[in-house]
């Protein structure tokens, strides 16, 4: 999603740096340092209106969560959101950062799973490189994650979802899951819907999905 | 496709053993002794009404062609159209046999390239096993098929399609193109319609189709 700037944004940011990490380099490798205790940490790339986060950090004190997204506004959103939940969340962090740097945030091994939820899809071909499934990206998601960690990719897009199962497919990757009409599914009963999604889901188009891991595919 | 058994089915079909194989095991090895000159085979499995294979086989007399099925009545309705053909299809033989005894029939690297069109869904859990795309399947279709050769899997069936792309991501296949609405993207103009997919498509179902290779993906 795209946001004219918001003039009150940044200061908000500013005025909760317990909450929202502007320099995500300096916390690489100590991410937990951030949360009341240690757990499996689940990082969302690109978390819109924050919905889906922040629901799933609700429904799983078990884990932490961080919700990252490159324009400041869309973040600052976020936050006015969480600073208006009725209890704080102590295991939801967000960050103000672009996923093209994720190497430079995150260490090896520190993420257990990745939420990709309605990405851009960039559908014109010299796009392709910018699309969060692009192998470049794959890479980066691969050197953060834990063994095993897994990716969870949603989308409504039909061109990019096609693209997607191709990259990570020749990527290499396991799928877990797919699923071409998630919401007439039965895995669709514990589905954190994001903002997006409820709307494009309401006028009954298909939404797709896939989970993933980076292990290496067990041949028969 | 399931069909009644015809009286005239089994005598039409001994009166044309230049066309049709009923003993393929015997010809494991030398399959192209069959055809007029040596060209790259294509095998469709479970041709339904033979629309595809006769069809592919005018369009392409640089291939050879086999069009498999069990059911003796189904084979000798697509015997009863290839002989209605003006002009006969020297690169097209047809097999009555089960596609479950597939390394009986062929040797190794017999095989270029293998058709599964429309197959049967069976969609309750434990029918899984008779799916055309479960492992056992892939594990002869790897036997038969030359190093590179191609399976091309098409469908109308959403569970199917879903089964299909994790059993043969799983399996370690390379997916060489997934289209997850056939009919309305660019790869539609040489799409060869069966009986089956021109049925649905006329009701506007989306038609899946994926592309796929045995060797190893390549990592980034």
């Amino acid at each position: 999603m795209r946001l004219r700037n918001k003039p009150w944004a940044k200061p908000l940011i500013a005025a909760n740096p317990d909450l929202i990490v502007t320099d995500p380099a300096a916390l690489k490798g100590t991410w937990q340092s951030r949360f009341s205790r240690s757990a499996p940490l689940y990082l969302e790339i690109g978390m819109g209106k924050g919905n889906f986060i922040i629901e799933m950090a609700k429904q799983h004190p078990e884990n932490n969560y961080l919700g990252m997204e490159v324009q400041t506004t869309v973040a600052a959103i976020v936050l006015k959101k969480l600073l208006a939940q009725s209890a704080p969340l102590p295991n939801l962090q967000l960050i103000v950062g672009d996923g093209r740097l994720l190497t430079e945030f995150f260490a090896e091994n520190e993420i257990t799973g990745i939420y990709l939820n309605f990405s851009d899809p960039w559908p014109k071909k010299k796009q392709a490189k910018r699309r969060l499934t692009y192998h470049t990206f794959l890479q980066q998601y691969r050197q953060v994650l834990v063994k095993n960690g897994q990716i969870e990719f949603k989308t409504d897009n039909q061109g990019l979802f096609e693209f997607s199962l191709q990259s990570m497919n020749n990527f290499g990757m396991y799928f877990v899951g797919v699923w071409l009409n998630l919401h007439q599914s039965e895995e669709n009963e514990n589905n954190v819907l994001t903002e997006y999604e409820a709307k494009f889901s309401q006028k009954g188009q298909p939404i797709y999905k896939v989970t993933a891991r980076f292990n290496c595919s067990t041949e028969h």
